[in-house]
């Protein structure tokens, strides 16, 4: 298997350029008998758009799905699914400055000398965060599934640039206020401090980054197969899978280091006549398989590498130094995009093990 | 392919429970050509074993490699390499306690729910932290491997308890010191306090967590693959499938979340005839690839679940809840034994993703 | 990896349905620097359709392949390539029959049983020899990668109905007569007894099959990778995976069952410098490794199951005993479509395995 | 996943070479909760050695098994099961000849090519058939797995050298007969005298040949996954990994291509409230899936390619011709002891894809 697909059971093979003519999906493994239109997958995407355009890129095209294998009469057949959006393809020229002069913080430089003369280097081509719509995409028909066996998936922002999130939430809150705000924090207060952040940042030229965390309820527990294919390490996987993530932890995650194994292992208790933890600590993964606690994880989110401030690079035509100020679209702040793009990769990963752990069947239903 | 496997182009697979006959793995893709003997890698081994017996688990069995496969007249042939090392069994009776009463923190539960009765609950059975002597003894060829192409893998402690490392290292110091510590850690003042803080665990009958950090040196431009199989992705995967590790971050990290784009991009220098960046926010990897910059990575390691202090729980054969004392040998830090592993587990994906890339050939030297 | 992936570093994925909107295919692993245009892969496609339409299906759509990502300025980038055809839509009602009575022969019955009342049913869905346009696309990719280094794959038919190719065949008549018969059989007089025989068992509403051969010249020594995906059983596979292949065998076949060693034994002799074998039984694969000699396969395919000859089936939503006679468009022979199938195959293996073995690299030329 | 493990859900890794140390195999996937003992591989293993020492090699070391991981209590746990047996390592010297000497029929020239000086020529090295000593292990769990679903795997030898089974065989007899001759063909006449046949050609210092039959029943309706990972073709992957396969067919196999459509296709009707075809043309397969009628493959197994008779072959080290006469132990027909071999391939493949479409569950019984 090549490194543009990812999944076992639920696999998913991406392809598709930031300036190519679609970015697309194919999703092999979904169980037939799941009913999917392309409504269920629009909803998803329309997610990606925030609706302050002024934090966002200036490029807002909308992406309209097509499905276009794998469904009959409303339902999944077993075959795979194909979807696609169409692109606008490159204006030609605009992205000719980036061939031979590398911006600091993307992929240019490594992927020009990785693939030579023929890498696409137009907004990043393979490796521009556009590419993340198939992430999208496959995370819709993800938790569409999740939905039927209970899982819940919800991703949001809990911090950008300096400002963190001041509250506890609750997953009501989360559910309820997550995609009001622009930046997707369900903290109201806190996401107007966000943009305010954002906006500083885009005055100046420049840009900031942030945390998102991601919450998965109701996971059965025992989903995660050892050693290799433990839930952290797949979740873990496909975040870093994400461009611009820079970090991933579970629970008390960086700050477990800290604790004595006292305070950091979660007591086991019976509430409702189920088995419980006092504390989460452990982010609902221990030993690599589910606790049955919710599933809890943060990603680091770099600030966004393209800024209109110059910066210091290479001319590699010539081998010498030179300036750069990155001139066209580009967003601030990529977390607002970014929190769809981590609640699907969470979602894809949970599909694909819960498949593997048999707790998703084949077929769904008892219809036949 | 299953769970027990990992790796694309070098595959290795691992057996052996905790208190099975033996643990082994399995190494696929290994390069025709490689000089290797059994005490390449049990040189390796050797290092989870460290000077003070004090702040490790009682249990210090020896581990004695042997190669089963694989090689011919000193030299890996292509074939599948083989090594394992025996266990002493489990005294039989000395871990039913576990079989109904979960340990806090470790993955008894979710395993007995996920594999019913079956399950080999004797030391954890297969999520047992012994597992990693697999893992060391495949990175041991990885190292030596990398070795041939000029890559240097090296882990050390940087944090235990709430001790921090407080100086910056050089990659001299790290060589000659991390192994001198008991703690592995190669600030030597530093290290006294880590020590310390780990000795004071264990009179309380806890235990402590920390941070392990891995830098990789000269690692060419252009490893790791997009978009699902990135250098940062293989390696979290890798570092989250040992057990204990809750946190992994490339660079600056969780800390780049905080930064602005202009300080967190690493500007690009020409510095004697190469291209390098002025800092390394990026952690030697940009959009999945390695940048030529030193990859460096950090995991955070929880505090050791095992605990003497009672703790709460449940009895799942009564369904009622009750105590436990984890009795038996167990370290009060895992971090000492965990350093070898983290670099093992490293060394591990550069090879597979170096084989990947096309940089390391599969057959060696020109002795055709 | 689910099943509709293939290849470990020329991965294709397939994707669609005999009557869905259209057949695509993923080809992920693609070395970067191929010149690639859609002409390349539309001729091709277009091989599948024989001159002679009383011969094929009535159904006659003309393929148009549209190159969807992986190509810049005209050369491939290393990105997966989707390349796609439309499809005419199934007309309404045209296929219910099929639904609850299975025709003989085909994938119905068992498909029905796999996916339920799910199965997408129409032509056979995604069991039908429509797939295989996705064979021949990614196929064409596979070939011209395979000219860059001097190897070529020439499938054509070898027996029809019961008549079998009369003489022996030498790479040049292959090559020039092949596509000038409408059953793509080098040998002009055998060629049209061939189509006669189609002509007549269409003429009773029946059915013939037939076996295709197939050479690859000028593959490399030590192509295939034991023990498991040696080239013979990576190529088996592949044809295998072709509708209505029935057998498979290299060489001397099942006639080596009857030879004996010294018969069967291919005795090593030096020409003009090189080592080539006197005979070629073993179809140029030994040990599952390529031995220089020509890489010889054939596979029996078995007559179209489509016939409008009235056969015994079961209505399945009453569960009795009926009649069915298949209406519609069908071949009286598949092989004329079947051969740039198999030649597409074996290609495709071929790249897969030269990939593997370093006989290919990821990026071709010195463009860099 | 390199090549020498095969499977998806049933993984088997093998390791060993033929004057190595050991023959190994590591089993991942295997549901929890069979319950397994060394004797249960060890009957298998048995069978490899048939009782009339004249007709087989003069190497008869007894492989006796151990299981080293993977069991405890007398049942799988669901971890990877390592089993091994010892091998007598060569005696130095023996084999050196081979060394430059290629001998024709096996894997010698293309091995030594492939892996240069390094490859481990003694015996055949990782080429030899004592290699498949893994797949018998392998093949013994995979059969007592299936036994528990009522699926039975029996293979056996129809056709040695020029003598054919010249009557029907029931499925009774099958069961009987086989292991009470030496050949391991059912019909006692036919075994004779395919004894006869391999006597003989031992006397003349050559070889001898033949077709291995084999049948599966009580296969439920719909394994095998579609397109590329259908039953003929896993199944016959897996037939051609093991040496001396030269053809494999299903059911009228290579004789459908002669066959009309009318003949060919198996009619559906209903026996006993069951629904079965007529005929088994198909051997059980259609579209990939399986029909629920027997699965029914032969493998063409060529002559022993080591003869002490004469042959022409090359001195690599002079790059001049040369003549071999192949010492030590061979044997004269292969069969014998391939038929158990085939039977556990067929068995692997068999788990493999019924865990796949959910006929085993992961973990057995319902003593959670």
């Amino acid at each position: 298997m090549e490194s543009n697909s990812i999944g076992k059971e639920f696999v998913i093979t991406c392809f598709g350029e930031s300036h190519g003519r679609c970015v697309g999906v194919v999703i092999d493994g979904c169980p037939a008998g799941l009913a999917l239109s392309e409504q269920d997958i629009q909803k998803e995407l329309d997610k990606r758009i925030p609706p302050k355009p002024e934090i966002v890129s200036a490029r807002r095209e909308k992406d309209v799905v097509e499905i276009l294998s794998g469904t009959f009469n409303g339902f999944t057949t077993g075959a795979p699914i194909c979807t696609r959006v169409w692109s606008k393809e490159a204006i030609p020229g605009e992205y000719d400055l980036i061939k031979d002069t590398p911006r600091p913080g993307h992929a240019d430089y490594p992927a020009r000398i990785k693939y030579g003369s023929f890498n696409d280097y137009r907004g990043g081509g393979r490796f521009s965060g556009r590419i993340t719509v198939a992430f999208v995409m496959a995370g819709a028909v993800a938790k569409k599934l999740l939905g039927l066996f209970g899982v819940e998936v919800l991703a949001y922002t809990i911090e950008i640039g300096k400002v963190k999130l001041s509250t506890m939430l609750t997953l009501e809150e989360i559910r309820k206020n997550t995609y009001k705000t622009a930046v997707r924090c369900p903290n109201l207060e806190s996401a107007k401090e966000m943009e305010k952040a954002i906006l500083e940042a885009k005055k100046e030229g420049d840009s900031v980054g942030g945390i998102v965390e991601c919450v998965a309820s109701n996971v059965p527990v025992g989903v995660g197969e050892p050693i290799f294919d433990s839930l952290d390490a797949e979740i873990a996987k496909m975040l870093f899978d994400v461009p611009a993530v820079k970090g991933v932890e579970f629970g008390a995650g960086f700050k477990a280091a800290r604790l004595k194994g006292s305070e950091n292992n979660d007591p086991y208790v019976i509430r409702n006549g189920k088995i419980v933890t006092l504390s989460n600590n452990a982010g609902g993964v221990l030993g690599g398989l589910s606790s049955g606690m919710p599933i809890l994880v943060r990603a680091a989110i770099k600030p966004t590498p393209s800024i209109s401030k110059e910066q210091r690079t290479i001319d590699l035509s010539k081998m010498e130094e030179t300036l750069i100020r990155v001139k066209g679209r580009h967003d601030p702040c990529i977390l607002p995009k970014a929190v769809p793009v981590i609640e699907s990769a969470v979602a894809i990963v949970l599909v694909d093990l819960m498949l593997r752990a048999g707790f998703i069947p084949k077929v769904l239903g008892g219809q036949k």
